[in-house]
């Protein structure tokens, strides 16, 4: 293993680790629980899982890894804060979909070619890549990984 | 630059990123501020921000890099939960704390040969190393930037 394979190895494993504890929490939850608010009149648990599947299935096209898997959950849980009155998709559909998405990326994570880490991500155009070769997938990588923290710091609050 | 020094860079971009949004947090917190709970009967802000403080300092003889500036920081912010009774630093002492212990690790990190990144963290044996060499410095930073994330998303939930 090269000096860069292992290093984007570390990257991938920490993302890993990270979902895997979104996972583990949110995939216990009962419905009920799910509208459990993590602080007073902040974001409720079934709203910030559903914003965590926004921003994973919304890493396919920055990370030009192909379509979106279910770009119709930006309305409800990107665009908009959460609010009491929004038709929320089911917990067994947001399950289905958490899962879909980060199966897929997880697969791709691991297949793609390591050198294409590297590569710049679509964010971003070629001339400010060329000016900062750091924003690339890899870095995308690493911000969502502590994406999915800071808000994984902020659902276990609700916990009893 | 090199494949595995562009991906040390972007690991360390990632870290910075973190502590700066951190820093930028606590250091404008008032005394008052400071005391206020993140929820109900969860930890206060002056907590957290002691907590990351030691956490940070422990990464210098963990990562090879030195001794502890500030071991005495455990016993209040990480061997024993938040409690309403412990005797606390003053908030202009931890400032200068946790500037003094950001500012030696980033400095310590930028001048770190990038290969060492992939050396053994000292919490490993170096059996258990030659087994999973993912268990490196780099797997430390990465772990570290999360928990500070984690902790950030807690702390914002304290703003009005």
């Amino acid at each position: 293993m090269t000096a860069h394979q292992l290093s984007v190895t570390v990257a991938i494993n920490s993302w890993k680790l990270v979902v895997e504890r979104a996972n583990k929490f949110f995939s216990n939850l009962s419905d009920d629980q799910l509208f459990k608010e993590v602080a007073p009149g902040r974001n409720r648990l079934i709203y910030l899982w559903g914003h965590l599947t926004a921003i994973h299935d919304a890493m396919f096209p920055i990370l030009g890894l192909g379509e979106r898997l279910h770009p119709e959950l930006d309305a409800t849980f990107v665009s908009h804060p959460d609010k009491k009155d929004t038709q929320l998709p089911a917990a067994s559909d947001l399950k289905k979909y958490w899962d879909e998405v980060n199966r897929k990326l997880l697969s791709q994570f691991e297949s793609l070619p390591v050198d294409e880490w590297l590569q710049r991500h679509r964010a971003m155009s070629e001339e400010d890549y060329a000016k900062d070769p750091t924003r690339n997938r890899l870095a995308v990588l690493l911000s969502r990984t502590n994406h999915a923290s800071y808000h994984l710091g902020q659902a276990v609050l609700a916990r009893e």
